[in-house]
Formats: structure tokens, C-alpha cells, sequence
């Protein structure tokens, strides 16, 4: 229930300082926004589930939590959502959309026009293709942060370029070890981080700093 | 909104008929109890995600809606909660989990006794191995039915085998075309059906029939 508090405060706080057709994207188990009323400062758009098939944890007594909630709000109609930049491949759905294409009612109905994009398709509100940091990844930046702190760069990548532009400016209110940052700079885009742990921010620095010095050294070759 | 006013107003008309320690399960879209209170009448277990990965729809302003809820109430704690009767494959997750099973912290920490089931896990709140049913379900029994009426078999069976046991009382308030009662007849659970479509009853009864016959038949080899 504080948490509750917290969530339905932090809407009413970061609202005002959204622009018009900007958008806030709040993480969270699946009642993190249940009994908050966020209709006089957003619009939710969507509640996406990230969905975490391998977890060890079974509970006995109920069905075992395997994801999370992002709820995806913007200020009025959302400005942006760029669809082409986030497109996923289509895999194991592509034979069946391809059998879908070819049924009578879809042929000559109302979805006639309806067609297969080889560009790919919409991630859809159900991502169970990025997986959360374990021990062996690459990007984590420190065990302490596994599992609760540090998100994976690809979560927050399809995010910043869904609902921003190059040269826009993201807000992170608690960027801890500084994914964020570091998904707008390879981006492209500014950013503003609040984070009270200074051992997260010098982390952040660093993860920062790594990243402009690669950016450099591939410059170079050019 | 009316919706959930519906919701709300069933919530509040069915939870003082149930048992205590009875299971209550609501589908809907993912906003379906957005806003309402269900607390002073029901507790909430889980909100479980059925995820459909190849709808064909595909918007182009948001992340495309993959999902229905189904919520998971009960009165007071549960009393019936089957979950061997409900275990999945691990199929894919086997192997990921045979490695966490090696991780030194797993091991020598506090879930050192955590072991790999071979009887199979929880199914989780992600249910993704449920297709709904398509023009093509042999299960199907009107094409007017079709992706907003009947449910799958397999989906009722689920949620029946997990929450109740042999003999017990099933209420299905908007029965439809009968799948619950077919469900609970299969899975010899007693049943009350609601509806209001006199052409459902009609079919509802046919399938009640149907397995009937089916069962006197192949109760005749033994």
C-alpha cells in the first residue's frame, strides 16, 4: 500500500513537467497502479507485460509471478511513436500470418488490405524476448544491483525509441546504475538522471565515461 | 466504464455467495478492475496474463494488445489451490535451470534445497500455451461464437482442475455455449449455468449431450 502512495504521488508529481503528447513509462508488479486514479494528469496507453519465462522461484499456493508491468502514459494523445524503429521479427508467427492472409474472410472482408510487413511486426504488450540480467551477463555492473536495480539495455532501448526523437531530452528519475543514460547516449538523446546512491552514480560515471571512449575509438576508424 | 461499473457490481453480488475460501476468476481486458475496490469483498492472488502471440492486428500508435486477464480472486485464503494437477512441461526452461541449479549461490545459499521437478512446474501467471480458438477448432461450435464467446477447453480446464475438487460446485454465471459445463462434467465437478441466449442453451445442451454419449460409449469397453 505505500508503494501505492508512492506510484499515485510520483504521477501527480512528474506529470505537470511533461510536455503535451509526451510520455511516462511506470515500472512495477501487476497492481502497482490497481486503486490509483491517473486519469486527470495521463492517458495509459498500455499496460505491457515483461514476461520472465525461467524464473527458479514455484510457489506452491498460487500461479508463481513470472512478470512485470510497465504501464506506457502520455500526456494527452502521445506526440510520438515511432513503430518502425522498435519492429521485431516475425519467427514462429510468420507461417501462421502468412495461412491468416489466405482465409476467405480476410481475403475479401474488411481486412482485405491486411498484409504481412517484412519489416517486421509490432513487439505487441507482451515482451518475453528480453531477458532480465542474471550473474553471467556482460552488462551487469555489479552483483549488488542483479535482479532489482539494473535493468537490461534492450528493455530500455525499445522504450526510448518508441516515444523519442534524436535530440530529445529523457528524464530518469531514478537511474541508478545509469542504463538510461547510457541507452540515450548511444541514442542520441539527452537526458537528466536523479539517483541518491552515490555508489550507483559513480557506477553510472563510469559505465558513461566506458561508452564515449568506445564511441571515440570507432569514430577513429571512419 | 460501464464495464467496469459491471464489474464492480459483480464482484459485489457474487463474492457473498461464495464459500469461504473459495476461488472467484474474472476475464477481461488489462483495465478490467482498474479503479475498483474489490478489497473489502474479495483478495486478489493474481492477475494472469493469457497471451495470444500471432493475433493479426497490428496498430500502429501503441503497442498492439496481446492479452486478456484473468483474475484471480478468492475469499479470505484459499482452500483449494491443485497444483500437480496443473504442472506444465519445463521443455525450453530445462536447461536454464539445471545451470541455475550449479550456480554456487544457488546452491550454498538459502535455496540450496531448490530442485528442478520432474513432474513438471507451475504453470505461472503467463499463460501463453493456450491458443484461443480459430475458424479451424474442431472445438468450435458456431462460427458466431468465434473469439469473444467460447473459450478453449483447455483453458477452463485449467483454472477447474487448479481450484476446485471432484464433486465440488462449480457457478459459471455466463456460461455461453457451455464450456464450463462440458469442463466440469469431464473433470466430475458439479455445475450451475447462467444464460440468456436461448440459441447457447440450445448448443450448451447439444455438447452436454454429445460427451454424454461419449462417455456411455467408452464406458462400455470396461
Amino acid at each position: 500500500m505505500e508503494l501505492l502512495k508512492t506510484n499515485g504521488n510520483l504521477i501527480k508529481l512528474f506529470a505537470p513537467k511533461l510536455k503535451k503528447g509526451g510520455s511516462l513509462y511506470l515500472f512495477g508488479k501487476p497492481d502497482c497502479i490497481d486503486f490509483i486514479d491517473y486519469r486527470p494528469f495521463l492517458k495509459l496507453n498500455s499496460k505491457i507485460v515483461w514476461y520472465q519465462p525461467s524464473r527458479l522461484a514455484q510457489g506452491r499456493k498460487n500461479y508463481t509471478n513470472n512478470y512485470d508491468i510497465i504501464c506506457y502514459f502520455s500526456k494527452g494523445e502521445p506526440k510520438t511513436f515511432n513503430l518502425d524503429d522498435i519492429r521485431v521479427p516475425q519467427l514462429v508467427e510468420l507461417e501462421h500470418r502468412r495461412r491468416c492472409e489466405n482465409v476467405p474472410s480476410v481475403k475479401n472482408g474488411k481486412w482485405g488490405k491486411t498484409r504481412f510487413n517484412n519489416k517486421g511486426k509490432n513487439p505487441g504488450d507482451v515482451w518475453g524476448d528480453i531477458k532480465q540480467l542474471t550473474y553471467k551477463s556482460k552488462e551487469l555492473v555489479s552483483r549488488n544491483v542483479l535482479n532489482t536495480i539494473q535493468k537490461p539495455e534492450k528493455l530500455i532501448e525499445r522504450i526510448v525509441k518508441a516515444s523519442s526523437n534524436i535530440g530529445e531530452v529523457v528524464l530518469d528519475p531514478f537511474i541508478g546504475v545509469g542504463t538510461t543514460a547510457v541507452v540515450c547516449q548511444k541514442l542520441n538523446r539527452k537526458f537528466i538522471g536523479f539517483e541518491q546512491n552515490i555508489d550507483f552514480i559513480t557506477m553510472a560515471n563510469k559505465r558513461l565515461e566506458e561508452l564515449e571512449n568506445e564511441q571515440k575509438y570507432s569514430f577513429s576508424f571512419y
